[in-house]
């Protein structure tokens, strides 16, 4: 049975990166090692971290009609999703659907930072959005 | 200036801690670390731990009338909140609140795990309810 390997990262949708850069990272004090662009997804992604390592990404979207400015019309800015590093993004996946656990169609596929990524449904995770990655050429 | 030590914790929303731990423990494969009740907030917390030691709770409230209550009933379940360890509070709230940021009242008061806790507005976060824990005696 495989398993998590650890949290990867945290991350806030908001709708200006700008002006969500100026909290987070000039009066919370948080890192910013960069900001990417993620064409796959439609997304502008922040990277910021804790001074012990731990990333925040801050995402804003990049084009119309992304399943993040839904989220944002709907729901707000606010937390948005968790991700979980795993080894195995196909052998995870296979193990937690034999578990009752619903993936989102459309994945696994390449996320920012060098990663394959899937996302769970909400449904399945107690209203949380939770995306697993593995890092490229991990397996 | 005062800065952040790390993240301390991410918190979900739950209106069944049971079934949640079948989720979250039995089907991801974190491990319980302990199920607390925190009688000044009102709520039930179940604190699990991922392989790497970083830790996410799962809360439900106990109590009629609690502000989590009032969270499920108007959002659902979902993620709550995100906690930053800080060495000293009222040094950290002094500092941010000369940068603009707005403290909810009636903070600093105890928290679990033996911590000093206080929570900043969402509206101060770009939406996201932020806590910033002291451990007792670190300061």
């Amino acid at each position: 049975m495989s398993r998590i390997k650890g949290l990867d990262h945290i991350a806030v949708a908001v709708r200006d990166l700008e002006e969500a850069l100026k909290i987070w990272q000039e009066k919370l004090g948080l890192i910013l090692e960069k900001v990417e662009e993620v064409e796959s997804e439609g997304i502008k992604v922040a990277h910021l971290r804790t001074p012990e390592g731990f990333t925040i990404e801050l995402m804003t979207p990049l084009v119309s009609g992304s399943s993040l400015e839904k989220f944002l019309a709907q729901k707000g800015e606010g937390l948005h999703h968790l991700c979980f590093e795993v080894e195995d993004i196909d052998q995870w996946e296979e193990d937690l659907t034999s578990r009752g656990i619903s993936f989102l169609p459309g994945y696994p596929k390449a996320g920012s930072r060098q990663t394959i990524i899937a996302f769970v449904h909400p449904r399945s995770m107690t209203g949380v959005l939770v995306e697993f990655a593995q890092p490229k050429g991990s397996k």
